[in-house]
């Protein structure tokens, strides 16, 4: 079994995910704090190749110079120790109560001017600790109420902000990119940009558009009810998918955070076939860290949070080695073919067709028999829906 | 009561939605069809400005070229008598069986030969009338199951039809801009471009971009779980809101089309608010067709019909009523400031300022309290939601 | 305008509610706790008629006697200053990491036993403020995966746990009944008991199943995509609405607990026309408290916590209005006479009808004409929506 | 591989599912109709015992006596010829526009009166037939709007009706139970009895209640975000599992009606495992026909609509063995011990034991140490999760 993560896998934790120590809206922590040094000797140890972490989660929103410095000190000889790296940075922008309407998009101006300088410092971080993505998720700009904000102001500000930073980066010279994370509501109401789909048509308003991605996450898709995978090959389409976010989420409902194929399984198997045979020759379409931003349970110790740390890691595993066989199954690869997949791979026009010669061709239009799709030309689509499921389930 | 339509409301139906009959997935047809002359004559008379419609609605798919211009002809005999206009049409791609895996992007070449040859003819007659929004709402185009569908492939499809006729209208100099209606689902599992979000993004890949913005349905953003006019603002942000679909829809289900406002209603005013005085002066931000695209519910007979389109006109007056005396009220704007909603459109940088400058401002960061935010600062948006609600409930 | 509460409103709110310092999944308090003295003035002030708690509202889990004690006296004295009383006390079960898996069915056996304990001494304290209602919501009774729990084994235990206490209540001689508080999700992935139905279903599985009914919350049964009001009259229909917590969501997402009102507008109305006119006589079909289980908005300051508390009593009674005048009006009238509303509260049968009779009866079936139904006998439900939505909108 | 169904395993399909014609709410039909003998013989070939209908499935709504008995006939001698059993027959009162508003509820006291007579007749049939269960699914029994149907009196009405068929099955002396079907939406905004809760409930109220049980259906209670398997695990806690209808949906949308198994596969893994395993010795809780409800895909043909037939039954098969599989995995029980879930079925109290004793058990509370569940006493659900998807992806 090849379901043992190595760091060619490039599988990546947040700080917060293994370090959540169980408080939610409804009760208090379950669990004590995780020291980062802890966290970064133990993701070595099961195989993971990178930390990512906000600011605060490595120390608090109050630290004092000294203190953020010891930690990061700490930190580093860490990552030393054990090899890890530190793939992509993000910045709190949500937990204080200085954001409760926001960072970028606060209605408070000062908030606002706030929020650019303590992102600013953390891109020096960034940039020191040598991550390649720099990941934006607005989870309080937003609004609960509509006259509450101003949407079309709020995105100016926003791109305002982010223009700002990416002008910092250029000029410092840093090797990073944006990545920003959508996601529909909670905390807020509402929240700006919330899909991947609203987030790449924000990016292409930018300044330096070339610097923005996007760092989709399942649940959050999935809370709009919105296929991942689906979203996840437009983001492949435009070039976008600068990072990615990994968990499980069941169902339109709360942001559950769950270990990555513990939500919709078969989702989460279009998935891994995308990103690991999507590309043009049939490789990996995607190769960037494989990230997971989930929850281990409420109900578990640090025990419970080390299986579920693996858990992730080996369902992605299991994914791909069944994505992988069943693209080397000749019965798919026939199902396929007769349900007519790679044909849209095919141009719809000839060679150097335009309108005028498609008007043309009497065979697309005056003789073209439409009948027969009635009670024919069936597709075929349920029984390699099947097919995948056998694959998925190891039944063939 | 100023809540009469006159054709300065611009008010316009789709030809399916009056001339709906109630059939179903689980029923057949409650009513006979309507007539397209009546259907001009009737909305003529309740206050409509224009009429809208596939072009299957005016004839049958397997019409014969004598009977489709027969119904042509007719509706334009129509139009001079009544004076209504054609400000947009729309092509069927999606009702027979040779669209059941899409028109663009179905997997069968020839059917995506077949759909663009289709849409061009209709875009013929969309500039014969002097439409000057072509819809496009790819309804069939996705998938039930992921691996039945290469969406990267499907969107490279759709990309290199609406180039084409984008290149087509253009050497044709019709005086016509397309707009994409995005939609989550219904009737394929997963449609693409699910969001307007989405198609905003895809847009931007298109060659001749600027002929191509969207038109955004009340119920298919509603069916994500995504507020409406957040959405709209966005993509009147971005200069992309071409033509809208107004309708009503209760919370994350089928898709219902009720009746404008019928649905959530404080989303509802907050639209209309927008839509009306949303632009930079405070003036209309949106300034095409109020179209209504709703389906008289199935358990009402030809009267109910012509209430429920009139119900869908009143409704947008009364709202945008309730609007003008929400912005109206010193209460209202004194709470706006309060909440500093005015204030987001204040620039977050000085003037002339960059990274540099905010850098050396020590009251942004180094001397900013975020304290105070702590039982202070509060932004009072309950308040304000409370003002709009009584102002939607005439109770101020 | 009578939208002034009075204590003959019987308005309450829960402690926990103006008391919410803002702390949520994603962010720390934004305002300091309040004092329980404090609140029982203030709602006094504003016109509430009472309070309600969880045992831990008003002392800490880990309370000694004495603090507990202390903490009592004070809200008695409270309680006496003001007038104001406790219609409903309730035991929180869940915010202790001791609950992680539940309470009454926790997997952990001494879990269960200890929560037995704690509520049974809550029911004592419930019964010494001359309670009438003690309200169980089972929020972490549940699970996130579903080999993780025995439904079947839960609800056994759910019984025997509810069974004990209805026979400690009845031996006591305590004037209190149970009234079980149904959600669907969060915190836990699924909870048991997920809508009213379920919990209704499940309380005539009970010994003493006289002395429970339920405490149905707007947004719990909305979360679920479920009509409120239709729930409600179900609830009334079966003799078992005991309680009710009254507050706003907007479609399905997580737990928002927006005011009353300031969620799904219309079916706040439907709500409000049902408790205070839908009787046998048209008069108020339920007289218990109607009592606010909502959150003030994390962006709020103590300014807005109490507007936000007025906000609540002031959507219901202009609601209340609302519906009086929409019953009152002889259109409304008219317009539910030719929808044939009243017409459902005929029976079906004729008086000593059975089986045998309306069989015989040939106008009931060999002679009726379906097919009058194609095309004519219209309901009028449209016209109806939109008079009551002109009701509501204060447009008549 | 056992994956092969035979009659033992008592697959059922309906007649409207492997003959459903694809005629959506957007679309014409993509197939011709299936004539109920080859229905039959087809379903004989691919190892179904049963197949179950509407009347006007086999026959349509306005069939004279002689085409209803000719169809009848043919139905039977195709019945006999191939050993196929009709263990359910249901009754249409939901395309015709008759019942626009609802049969048994509907505002119209004749369409009432009518539908009574047209259940009638088709339980005469049913029981000709040999069925012993008989379901109701009020698919039109709700409304769109909440001023246009009194829930309360709706209930009084279906409560009437159901209560006469009750009696007349009674005094006829038919072998036949009652299985109620809930549905949250979809023809209506909102169905009356939306969740198998409401239902469960609501049976309760009647005259014959031991008659009434649920058939729930997996997609139906996933359209409103609710765990079906812990629906049915309540339905059978009540007793009242007397049908099922499996099928698949992916999350909260309209009703999509896949195969089973092709939706949430999770969920469809659990529900398997209750049904064969969950009984009180763990063996069956469920012993009924495993009747599939879905929709074949409008994009397929007749050789897809047997495939996905097929698909259906060795979803079923396929779980069956990996939930048997699970069962007995010495680690999956050490990890179920470990998780506590066998100590569930413990009773909470010790034999004997009610209030007076628990109370006096100072180990259960004043002695009870709470904080050790912090940061302790995880429950190791995560791995219990982990261990159940990889027997459910055969990789274990």
């Amino acid at each position: 079994m090849s379901a043992t993560p190595t760091r060619e896998d490039k599988f990546s934790f947040g700080l917060w995910t293994i370090g959540w120590v169980g408080q939610d809206q409804f009760g208090g922590p379950s669990r004590a704090p995780l020291d980062v040094v802890e966290a970064v000797n133990k993701l070595s140890e099961i195989g993971a190749y990178g930390l990512t972490f906000h600011d605060n989660d490595l120390f608090p929103f109050e630290a004092t110079d000294g203190e953020r410095t010891k930690q990061i000190e700490r930190l580093k000889a860490a990552l030393e120790d054990t090899g890890l790296v530190i793939p992509m940075v993000t910045t709190n922008l949500f937990s204080h109560p200085v954001f409760k309407d926001g960072g970028f998009t606060s209605n408070d101006r000062a908030v606002r001017r706030f929020s650019i300088r303590k992102v600013l410092r953390n891109i020096d971080l960034a940039a020191e600790l040598g991550a390649k993505t720099f990941v934006m998720w607005g989870g309080r700009e937003g609004s609960e109420y509509d006259t509450a904000k101003d949407v079309q102001a709020a995105l100016e500000r926003y791109r305002e902000a982010v223009n700002l930073l990416a002008d910092y980066v250029t000029d410092k010279g840093y090797d990073l990119r944006f990545a920003i994370e959508p996601k529909p509501n909670e905390p807020r109401g509402d929240i700006l940009l919330p899909t991947l789909g609203h987030a790449l048509a924000f990016i292409e308003t930018l300044e330096r558009s070339e610097l923005f991605g996007i760092n989709p996450e399942t649940g959050h898709e999935q809370m709009a009810g919105l296929n991942f995978t689906h979203g996840i090959a437009q983001a492949l389409y435009q070039g976008k998918l600068f990072h990615i976010d990994l968990n499980g989420q069941r169902s339109i409902k709360f942001d559950q955070d769950l270990v990555f194929g513990h939500g919709d399984l078969q989702n989460a198997f279009s998935l891994v076939d995308l990103l690991e045979n999507g590309g043009p020759n049939g490789g990996p379409a995607y190769d960037g860290p494989r990230h997971f931003d989930y929850k281990p349970s409420r109900t578990e110790d640090y025990d419970g949070v080390w299986e579920s740390a693996k858990a992730n890691m080996r369902m992605y595993l299991l994914l791909k080695e069944r994505a992988k066989a069943f693209r080397a199954d000749p019965e798919v690869q026939e199902a396929l073919a007769a349900a007519r997949v790679p044909e849209l791979s095919q141009p719809t026009l000839n060679d150097g067709e335009g309108y005028r010669e498609i008007l043309a061709d009497q065979s697309a239009y005056e003789n073209f028999d439409a009948d027969v799709y009635f009670n024919g030309k069936g597709f075929g689509f349920v029984r390699l829906q099947q097919l995948m499921l056998e694959h998925l389930m190891g039944a063939r």
